[in-house]
This record gives C-alpha cells, sequence and structure tokens, in this order.
C-alpha cells in the first residue's frame, strides 16, 4: 500500500515507496562521470530523480515502465523538487495496487457493477436477458470491465470509467423510454447500452499507463466487442438470427457517423437513441472534467481543444 | 366545417365543398375554346379540375393560393379521378380552419398547452418563472404559438408541432436531468427548453401552406426568438444581467454547431444537454414519420434523404 | 433454359418463357372492369404486359418478385411494345438460372476460381495457407463465394464480380510487389488480397435482383466478413495472434478511412497497398464499365456522379 | 503620461513609470526566502521582474492585470534584460491612456469618424439617415466605437481597428459600388456596411488587454449588434418594417455562410456585396499587418496560418 | 438574317428560316411507315418538328447540330405547338451569325473591346503594356476573345459574356486601387485583372451550343491561359522574369482556393484582391440573371442551386 | 572532400572541415564583449559553435547560409557537445559536393538514369518516344533531374529522390499494363509516368537546403512541368495536337483531385492509373523512412502527422 505520494513531497523529505519509471537515460557530468536521469510517476504526479552511484550496476536493474521501490531523498535544483535516488528495486505488477500509479473513479466499483447487474435483471427477453448473464459471470471479463477506462484523454479517462459510463448511459436509457417514447423495444436498448462499449477492455492498456494497446490499435473496440459478443452469442443455443442482428447493429453503430469509426450509421430507433446518449454522457463527462481541472479564478476555462472552445464556468457548477 | 376529402372522393360524386387552389392556368381546347386547369388541395391530398364555362367571368373570381367553395363532380380521365367544376366561390380565410388544409398534430393542443404551463411553475427562479409568465399570458403569442408547426418537412411538419415538440424536449429535460447530472441549474435549462424554438412562430407561415416567410427567410428563428426574448426580458425590472446571457445564450446555442445556424455552439452543460435532447427530439420524430408513413410490404423504408440511410422497419414499431 | 429474351422481341411474336415479376398492379378499364398491369423482367431489360382475362384467379397466382413462365403475345401501344399475356404460372428459383436473370461476368467463373485457388498454394506461411484452405474447402462459401457481385452499382455489379475482383486484386498484388518494395510481407499481403471482401457473400441479395440484404445494411460487409475469417481462424488450433491481428486488421483497413466504412485506417505497409490496389481496381473496372455503356457517338461519356467528371473515350480503349 | 516603454530600455537605465501586470508569482529561493516574480507589459513588449524585498506587504498592493507605477533598475540575467523592482504602487484604470498599454490605430480616430458622419449625410432614405443619426449622437456608443478593435488577432487587432475597418469598408462600397453595378440600394448597402460590425464594441475587452468579453463569448457580435440596432430602430416611429427585416438581414449575414456564425447566408445583392468587401478588407488589413510584421532579410513571409500560406514580400510593398 | 424566332411563332403560320437540329431521331407510324422526329432550336427556344415525307432521302441532307433552314408550318398537337417539316436544306456555319442561335450580351462589345483598350494604355509598366498590346494586337485572338462567354451557366453564360465580365473586373480594379488600398502594384494587378480568363476562349465551344471543348475538359482555362501568356511573353526580349512570375501567378491563382482549380492560392496583395473582384463580378451577376428570370409574381426566386438558397426580389431590383 | 561529419564528432576533438551556417547572431558577454553565436551543419546533423576573438573581422566574412571551412575544436558546454571556432573561411558552392550538406538518396543515380533511358525506349508511338529524348539530351535538364528531390518533407526528401520516384513509378507501371488490364495506351502512360513530376527540378531549391523555391511558391510543379513540356513539344514538327493534350492531361492530373493542386482530376484510364501508382509510391515510401528513422524499442511508430496516424512496426518490415 502506498503512503507517499509525489503531489505532497516537500524538501528534505526521505522516501520509500513505489513509482513507475516515466523516463530513464544515462547522462554524464562534466568529468566525464555517467549518471542515471529518471522521472518517477504516481497517479498524482511526476518527479525528476538522479542517480549519482554505481551507476552501470544500479541501471540493468530496472527500465522504462517497470515499478521500482527507492530509497531517496528530496532536494531542490534550480527552485524545482528532485530525488536523490540512493537504492532502487524492481516491484512486480502483481505486487501493486494499479489504483496507486493511475487514475481512478471516485465511485465504489463493486456497488456500480450491483446497479448494472440489478437493472439488467429488468430485461424481460430471455434472450438478451441471457446474453448479459453470460457476461456477468464471466469473472475473466468482469474483472477487466469494472477497471478499464472509458477513453485516453476526453471523458472517463480513469480506472472504472468505463463502468461509470456504461451505468450512466443505462440509467439514461432506463429513464427515457419508460415512458417518453413509445415503440422503441426497451430489451434491445437496453442490452446494447450495457453492452456497446465492452470491446474497450482489449482496447486500451491501464496497467501502468493508459494508452492502447496492439490490437485496440489494429482493430478498435467495435470489431474487438463485436468478436466477443459474437462468442457468448454463439454459446447461447437458438439464439433468434433477427435479434442478434440487431444487436450487434446496435454495437457497430453506436459512434453515429462513419467518419467517428462506426462501419454503419444507426438505422433503427434504438440506434439512434444509444448514439444519442452516448455521445451526451461522454461530451458532459468531459466537459465537467475540464470545468474541475481548471483553475477557480476565472469565468471561463482555457481552450478546449477536443471540442474547440471555451466554457463558461461562472455559475454552471453549483 | 369540411365533410367532403380529397382522399375519399369517388367516381360520380357531386363535391360541394371548399379547398385551397394551389395551381391555376388557363389553357386552350383544339378549337381555340380556352378553360381553366387547376389544382384543389385539402390537408388530404389535391385533386385536378377543369372548368369548361364562363371562363373569363370565373377566371377573375379566384387565384392561386385561394380557399374556394365549390360545386362539382367527381370523374375519370385517362384512368385518373379529376373535377369537373361548376360553379366557384371564394372563401375568406377567418371562414376556415386551417387543420382542413393543413397536417394538424393528433394530439390535445389544449392540453399539451397546459401541461406546458404546469411544468413551468416548477421553475424556482423568479426572473425566469416571469418570463415564462409573460409568454404565457401573451395571448397573440398564445395562440401563434399553440398551432405553429416545428419545420416545413423532416419532424414535427404539421400545425401543433411547435408545441408538441417543445413539451417533449420539457420533459425530456425533466426526466433526464432530474437526478442524473449534478451540477446543473435545472431552471435555467428548463426555461430554455420552453423558449429555444419560440423564434418559429414567425419564421413559417401556416396558413394556406407550410413554409418559410419573408422574415423567417432573411433572420431565421433564432434571430426572431432572441428579439421575442428580448422584449419581454426588458418588461421586467432588474432582471439580472448575467441570468439574461445565460438564457439568451441557451437559445442563440441550441443547433449546436454554427453549420446549423447557430452563431456560437454550446458554452455552458445545459447549453450542451440541450442541443442534444432538442436535436434527439426532432431526429426520433422525423424517422418514426417516415416510418409511419411508408409503405407495410417491405422490412426496410426508402432512402431518407436528410439523414442519407434507409431504415429498418422490422421490428422497430410495436 | 431461357431462350427469349427481352431485348431480341418482335411485333406478333409469341412468348412461352421465364421471367421476373418486377411491377404488379391492379388496373381499371372505363367501363370499371379491373385489368392487371405488370412488368417483366431478364438480365436483357424489361417490358409492359396487361392481363385481361380471368384478372381475380391470375391474380392470386403470382406477386412482385416471382418468376413466372408466361404465354403471352408482343403488341404495339403508343409505339412502344408490349406483352398481352394469356397465361401465368409461378415457377420455382430451384428451377432457374440466375444467369438469365441477373447481369453475369462473361468470364469462365470456375476457371477464375481455380487461378486464385493455384495462386493461394503460393502462400507459404502454414496458417495463413491453411486459412485459405479451409475457405476453399467450404463448399457453401465457395459456391456463394463464386456467383455473388462485387457491388450494387459502380465496379463488379454482376454475378461473378467478388470472384473476377478478388483475382484481379490478387493478381496486381502479386505482379506489382513481387519484386519492387522491399520489406513487405508477401504471405499476409496476399492472404489479405483474397479475403478482403469475402463478406460481401452476405451483404448482397443476388438472386432475383441485385440489392443489400438485411443483414447487409445492419451490418456491412466488412464485419460479415470479419466474423467468417474468426471462425475460419477458430477452426484452426495454435494460431498465432499477432497474425491473426494482422490479417482482420487487413480486412477491417482496407476502404482506407473511416468515411469509407473502415473502422480503422490502413497501418501497415500491407495494409496500405491492399487498400491502393483494391480501389484502383474498382475504379478502372467501374470506369470502363461506363465507357463500354455510353453512346459511340461521342468524345465524352455524359457525367460519371460517382466519380463527378465526364470520362475522355476519344482513344482511351483500344 | 507614459515615457518610458519595454522596447527602449538599456541595461542599468533607472525605471520610473507605469505598466501592466500580466503574470505573478510567488517563488522560493534556495534558502527558503520568498520573493516576487512579475511580468510588466506596455503596448511595446513585455519584461520580466523581480522582488527581493518586503514581500509579504508589497505582494498585497497589486495582482494579474492591475496598473502599477513602479520603481526599478534594469539588470542583465543570463543574457536577458530584466528589472529589479524596487517599489510598487497601484495605479486607477481611469488615470491611464489605454494607448499606452494597447495597440492603436496609426490614424486620427476624430478625423475618421468626421469622414464617417459625412459620408453618412448621404444616405437620402430618411429613417437609414435617421438610424445612423441615432448611433451618432448616442455619446457612450461612439466613445466605444472610436476606440474598440476589430478583432482579437488576424485584422484590425488594435485600438481605433473597429472605426478604421468600419470607413475602409464604408469607402469601397462607394468607390465601387456608386456607378458600376445597377440595381442596387445605395442608402441600404451603406447604412449596412457602417453598422455591421457594431456589436463589437461589447464583444470584446479593451482596457487592459484585447480579448473576448464574457457576453461576447456567450453571444457574439452578430447578436449584440443585433440587438443594439433593434433598440435604436424601436425609437424611431413608423419605422418601415422591410426595411428593417432588409437593415438587420446586412448584419446577420455579412459573415457569408453559417459556418463563420452567419444564421444565414447573403440573400440580397447589397448583402452579397456587403459581404465581400467586408471580407476583403479583412483580408487585405490582416496580410499587410503580417507583411509589415515580418523580417526585411528574406522574400517570403514565415507561414502564415490563419490563411494556410506563405506570402511573397519581394516588390509587393512599395 | 434571322426573322423568324421560336418564342413568337403561331398556329398556322408558314416557316422559312434557319434553325439547328438539337434532336434528330427516327420513328416509325403504327402502319409500319418511317418518319422523322426533330427538334429545332434557335436562342429564343426550341420546337418538335415532325417530317412525313421522303424520309430516307430527307434523313441523309442533315443531322444532329448542324443549320438547316426549313420550309414548315406550324400546328397544334396535344395542346402544344409544333412544326410539320416540308422541306430540309443545310446550311453551312459561316453563313449564319451565332447570335441568332446562341444568347449573347445585351451590350455592344466593339465598345466594350475599345474601353478595354484605352483602359490597357494606362499600365505604364512597358513589359506589361507591350504583353496586353500583343494580345490585343493578335486578331485571332481578338475575334474569340469578344465573342466567348464566361461561363457554361451561373453568370455571363452568352456570347460576349467573356468580354463583358473581364472588363467589369478591370474597372472595379481601377476604381478600387486608384486611392483605397496602398502598396499595391497597380500596372500588375490591372494586367492580371484584364489577362486572367483568357484560356475560356479555347476552353469553352461556342459555335452551335455553349459547351466545354475537348481541350476545355483535359485542361481547363488557367492551364490553357497560362500556356497563351507564356508564348506573348516569349516573343517579348528581355521581359524581367520576376514580372513573369508574379503575372502568371495572379492568372492561375484567380480562383482563389485549389478545391476551385487554382493549383496555388493567391500569395500577393494583388492576387488576392484579383480573387476577390473576379469572384464578386461573376456572383453579382449570377444572381442578377438568375432574379431577371424568374416569375415576377412572388417576392423570393426558386431555390438557386449553385449557391444553395433562395434570393429575395422584393425590392432589390430598381 | 568532407571528412568530419557532426554525428561522429567527440570531446576534445580537432576541426578542420566545411559546414553551412545555419544560425549565425551577435550576442554579449555579461562584460558587454560581444561573441559570434552560430550553428554549423552537414548532412548528419548541426551543432553550436561560439567565435570569441576578432568578432568585428571575422563577422563580415561569413553570413546565413554560407559554405565555411572551420579551425574548431569540440568543447563540452551544460552536457552538449558545442564547437569552439578560432577561424573561418568561406568556400565556394562550386567547390563543394552538395551530398555533404543534403540527404542523399542511397542508390545510383547515373544506374537509375540510365535505366529510365533504357525504359524509355520501349516506347514505340515516335513523337511521345521523342519527347523523351528531347529531355534526356538536355544536359541541364539532366543534371537536375539526377539530383533534385521530389519533395520537402514526407517522402523521397532527399537529393536523387525524384530520380528514384520517378523510376519507381514507371516500373511500377510497366509492370501493371503488360499484361492486366487491356485498353490502355502504353506508350502514352509510360511517358507521363517519366514526365509527371519534371517541373520539381524548379519548385524546389537543394542547393545549401531542401526548401521551396520562389518560382515554385508562386506557380507549382504542374504548372512550371507543364511549361518544360510545352517547349520541348514546340521543338518537335508536327506534334499531333490530340497526343500532346492527353500527355499535358496526364501532368496536370496526376495528384487526383483538385485539392490537391490537379486543376482537372484524371479524365482518362491512363491518367487514374498514373494517380494511383503515384500516390501508392509516395505514400509507401514516405511510411518506411518513418518507420525507418523510429526508435527500435517500440512496437509502433510515434504519431506520423501526415497521414494522422501510428504506424505498427511489429513485423512489417523484414
Amino acid at each position: 500500500m502506498k503512503t507517499q505520494f509525489i503531489d505532497s513531497l516537500a524538501d528534505g523529505q526521505a522516501i520509500q515507496d513505489v513509482f513507475i519509471v516515466t523516463e530513464k537515460t544515462m547522462a554524464h557530468k562534466k568529468d566525464g562521470e555517467p549518471f542515471i536521469q529518471a522521472r518517477f510517476t504516481d497517479r498524482t504526479g511526476s518527479i525528476r530523480g538522479v542517480i549519482w552511484d554505481n551507476v552501470e550496476t544500479v541501471s540493468t536493474r530496472f527500465g522504462h515502465g517497470d515499478y521500482v521501490k527507492i530509497n531517496a531523498r528530496v532536494t531542490t535544483y534550480r527552485e524545482t523538487l528532485q530525488l536523490t535516488v540512493l537504492s532502487v528495486q524492481r516491484v512486480m505488477k502483481e505486487q501493486i495496487d494499479p489504483g496507486d500509479f493511475l487514475p481512478k473513479t471516485k465511485r465504489d466499483t463493486t456497488q456500480m457493477f450491483q446497479q448494472l447487474q440489478t437493472q439488467s435483471q429488468s430485461v424481460k427477453n430471455p434472450h438478451l436477458n441471457l446474453v448479459l448473464h453470460k457476461f456477468w459471470e464471466d469473472s475473466v471479463f468482469v474483472e477487466k470491465f469494472c477497471i478499464a477506462p472509458a477513453a485516453i484523454k476526453m471523458h472517463h479517462a480513469y480506472l472504472g470509467g468505463l463502468l461509470e459510463h456504461t451505468l450512466s448511459v443505462s440509467m439514461l436509457v432506463d429513464r427515457l423510454i419508460k415512458c417518453h417514447y413509445r415503440g422503441i423495444d426497451r430489451d434491445l436498448l437496453l442490452t446494447g447500452a450495457m453492452l456497446h462499449d465492452i470491446g474497450k477492455i482489449e482496447e486500451y492498456e491501464y496497467t501502468t499507463m493508459i494508452d492502447y494497446s496492439t490490437e485496440g490499435r489494429l482493430l478498435n473496440h467495435i470489431i474487438i466487442g463485436i468478436r466477443m459478443l459474437d462468442e457468448k452469442i454463439a454459446s447461447i443455443p437458438n439464439f433468434p438470427e433477427m435479434t442478434s442482428q440487431l444487436l450487434r447493429h446496435l454495437v457497430i453503430s453506436h459512434h453515429g457517423v462513419r467518419e467517428y469509426g462506426s462501419p454503419e450509421p444507426p438505422k433503427t430507433l434504438e440506434a439512434v437513441i444509444l448514439h444519442y446518449l452516448d455521445d451526451l454522457d461522454s461530451k458532459i463527462m468531459g466537459i465537467r472534467d475540464y470545468l474541475e481541472k481548471s483553475d477557480e479564478s476565472t469565468q471561463w476555462t482555457p481552450f478546449f481543444y477536443p471540442m474547440e472552445r471555451h466554457f463558461y464556468k461562472g455559475n454552471t457548477l453549483c
């Protein structure tokens, strides 16, 4: 359990804790002696560190992307804090809690997952209910689904973000369709809402950093997700062909237009609604994250590049 | 009260009822004698008619766009029904019910307007509550607001469509937002939802046909609506300046992007939400209208040009 | 075996052959008597026909989209040939040769398929060789693959077009790439070229007309094809994961950009090359078809809408 | 009256003059002692300054965005000039001349405004003449109108720029149109030219820096300007409705296309002409400013991002 | 000299005049006898004609695109006028006045060309003056330049349109630069204005109809014009290289952006101005033509597709 | 002949060799004494240098863009190598080998040019063969053609790149058309492939750096190339007009669309093929260069901005 975080270090402090190595280069002093420059990171930020002694030996013990336990002292160099590192010891992934190193949802993932399961019991269509059940009882899937982020940046870009986003969209669907529009197949839409982003558990890497995986870059989450869905459907005898096609259509069309990676645009009312609510939830969460991060002393955020505008903070947040 | 409608005429039937003249031209028989060709229209369709006698006199009595009461007989010409018109008498606009001639909402406009008024009482901010009240007590405004269409084509393109759309968006705001996202100014958002399209009462003409007015083409409903809102706000003493700017921002930004006529994109969470729900409601209603209109014997609609795709009808409509 | 084709009928001729019914409506003579108007189609064109006798009885025997054997006589009405139909008898799909009713490649499909098989033996990578082999030995697949069109319009929009296009792209890969660019994984590229469009066998319908299938509209050939590929790969023990991902990437990226339905753009040299050669072959064939169809007396084709220009015919075709 | 400007400071010089504080942060020396780092700005540039003494007391006396009178000495640090500040005293906005701190037109604004007034007397239509007169006699309006910039960057981005641009467009209208195209309503076009950008007086802030105001970001100058115009028109009895609509159309359509913020594109010849001349003047001035700013030793400017190209300087400027 | 024009024919009238054949097909009566259907056209419209006698012989005498002198009588068929043609005689191009068959400027081309020549004498730069002189003294060039249209449709799409447009742009240049913007090379800009569209004399065909030539479609008027300019410059000894490049830049960049066919966008102030004034003149003339053509009884034109909007006619045209 | 290259300098080394001056500024020490800061560049990189002595005199001897022979010593400053320059002597362009200073093809340009000449002998059409011959025997042309780059960045952006690219496209053409598509005019296509980019020899500067020339920016290589081609064609008696137009069409249309600078898109099969193969070759070479440059330790390249994606390196390069 990590206790020393980068955003609360003070000059002179002794450090004995785990960090990720996010940069590591060999440098040379004027006298030609080598030293190691590195950057140490946790979920609260990163700090420069230098290692002066036993450079050759120490250097072989760790590399870029490794978790390391270090003994170090906080010093000040050119008015900035840095670490003088005394010893370095590699730590295995299995021993660490990713939540110490990567940003994480503020909400309780166990509770969110239970909400989702409860809600999925309201799906009356037996085949759709069963396909959801197949996912929820697949412990390998569930473990990743509860921890995966929903994006690299922009919205829900933190551990647990995928679950948070999925639950939010599912609840919007529930509220919207309970009594507003007639003629919507509620079971189909709700199932689609719950499964639309499942491919993201393989599209991203989220152990030492949040980034795309090789599979994610080659195939993206729509293609990965549709394969995961195909496998579950194939395991259910007599799954009706049209139900399968309509559910798969919800998954592949949820980005709304081809330009954003959907091979086909939404062609059913359910698919149109899913696209709008998915997009709404992503945008609202992305903007809110940005509003919360931005300096409190001004009425407007800095320019928000993904949406190409400034946002007004004045009295938006209560 | 009109009783004879074009979609239920039969060969040989005698007609004595009111129609709009939507075409009128003078033609000549082979012997050089003139006759009048015209097209008579009501909300159910249109039919070709010919007038053989007293052509010069009759012709002076009515023109394109007039309502006329005609005596006529239904005949068949080249396997199509047409009218042989015996007499024509102009009828004043005041005497007719536009709902006989233009498509009309199936819902009760009085009831919808009451729902909207009731909902607007839930706005607690006194200035916003008052600005809504100013509109609802303006009888000239209300009369038009309850009968105006929400579009020329695409969605809610019928009398009462504006009210129906406004109520639907307001209810979506209420249902989706009441307890979903925190940090939303509900009063501001709900007031914006109710007033976002008010300019449409002047943007369109909807007496003898649904079309753009000259003012609508020169200025569009955003510019017209903002002026109507300015006038009401100006009549309220001490209306807070920022509340005014934020409410006006909701109106001018609700199309979401400049390409669709919003001079600025949404820059508050409320404006982003209003844009999505307005767009969702328009699209859902536009697609549903198209699904309902299309021939029942196929699984897919014809190509729907405004959204550039076919829609699946299979099991979408229950 | 059909012998009488629409493009060679003559006034007065007696007809006894099979056609598709592509229109059928009930009409009424001036005396109120009903008659049937229909349109009869084969691969060479279509012709209007009328049935005057036993209308109610005859009408129940066939409908739109059916194959029918008719007894009829060719007559002239308003300077156009039409059929006076004496009797109609429905014919089952199984009894007809689709090639009589839909346009068809001029090349020998058996020979083309053998060429493809031969070429696929040059793939040395055992897993890729095996995945191809799995497809070629799947007789249900092969039957459809040899008859499917490659498009609805634009290029290779005829029976056998998919095979013709696939073979052409594979040969381009072979000819252009064999010794031109170094560093290309030839086996991967060739396998991708052969399998890139396989999903089209389910994306289209091509029995009585060439059109999209419901599955095709909901999912498109990239999603369908990737599922077919997944199934074959799953049946091969120890298929290397990276080879699988790279091959699937070739399939999903071959349209080159998201706007044209590829969820991801090409991210390997092989994928970039496949996209270019696929696009080149489609365009060349689409233009050539258009050049060949256009009237011989002018130097320029009419405006070719899919590519938004006229094409020069002067001395292009030898 | 400011006499010491940043672009002419020399090492060792004693400074006693007014600057704007455009950055201010608290820093710490290696011994832990705090000092103030700040940036001081006037219309000629900005310079870094440090305050070593009485840091806590001094720090409370001024903040970011304030005008301050400082006693300081120019020193050199790492080969760059900086200020060692000895005392700081806040100065009220009312006491300073914004022209000392913000870039300013080189032309005489009084003279330009007189030219515009003179030209507006040539408008013969009494209602249009009167609406111009209402603006020119509104001293609050005129004061802002003569000092406002026409843009944040790109063109006329300096005090007085709005007046300069308005006068230039009005003169282009006069020169080009007086006898060139027939069928133009000169009075309407000239009035539109004079009023098309009036909303900019509230769209921007231009006291301590040139930037968007909150109202400008929420509503933009088209919406603000149309409201200002509405108010003047409302104060003129019997202003003809169509003249009002056509004049307002000139204002709302002058950006030419919706993408650039015009809710409707130009739909009259006058509106088309105004758009072209407004755009031409903005571009020419923007390019000329850029040409003048760029280093004299090359034939080409650096890449000009707003127009995405280099400009040739060779013999363009005489 | 043609005296009988299609827009003033009356039933029963005898015709003996020249027309262009714009359609010609062989048809068959019910008795199998052949007859010729043709369409005869002049600058005022076109009319259907039939030839009943000596069909085989007559048919060999003329074809599509030929000028023919006909003897005919005007008759009425299905309430439309048509010609019963009694004899047909081919007429050579040299004998006809294209202005009888194609739309033509209303202005005097000789006078316009003199204006242009006069204006070109004001170019003081000797090399530019000389290059203009070389064009004006080239009688083959001048003959085409005075008769060519400036477009196929849209603006100045009539004989003499190129000269009219060129003169208009040159006069705009003259007025604009005389005293408005400083730093413009007037000689260069004026020469560019006069020569920017010269390639159109070969880009279009304008003998029997206005259309693109083969060269025009393969190369367009920018490429053709630059070659014409190169030839003249090559004939002038010691023409300065930079003047040549800048003048050629004006020609190739005048469409403003690559999307509209300019290989490079304008990169000098002169080129920017030429682009704006060329575009302004084209648009104003295109809109005016459309306004004048449209029915007088409405306030708005029909939808003007090239600019994607309706135009207001109310009080625009004086 | 240069022997000391920047990428292999070592601390303490004595330098006596030629470099290009790519930066030169006068700076001042704290004591006010001036010194020269400069940057010295060759094809392997660049290094900062300082000159402490005889500053005024030395400074007059060389400037930005000059080749200089320097005596210097390599030292280390802030952990970076730099040069302490003892003497500087300007060297004339004629004395240096541009290949020492600019990146250069790895292939033998003499051999590549011979291959191209050999291949051009296969063009049977005598006029096309002759036009190629005219270029190959023009020694001024050939010298530039063999050394010019094919681009500033992106692909073949090195000396000899134009020849390498031209040869590659010509060979692709040869392979493609030998036995694949029928109906292609091989002679025309091959000639076009060889001449499509000739204008680049003047579009770029490639003596001391690779950049656009003034002519290149004003006119681009399509306009420049077409003029070069016009001159050669004009020197061949009786060159057929249509052959000329079709060949010129290949040159002007090879960028495929107007957006990329082709005034007309390809309108013949030959032009379509040339565009595809030119684009394919550019993209493949651009990607390969980027793959080769990127760090070996990762599976993916950094984001490749020109094509807006990462590329997979895994097993792409053999």
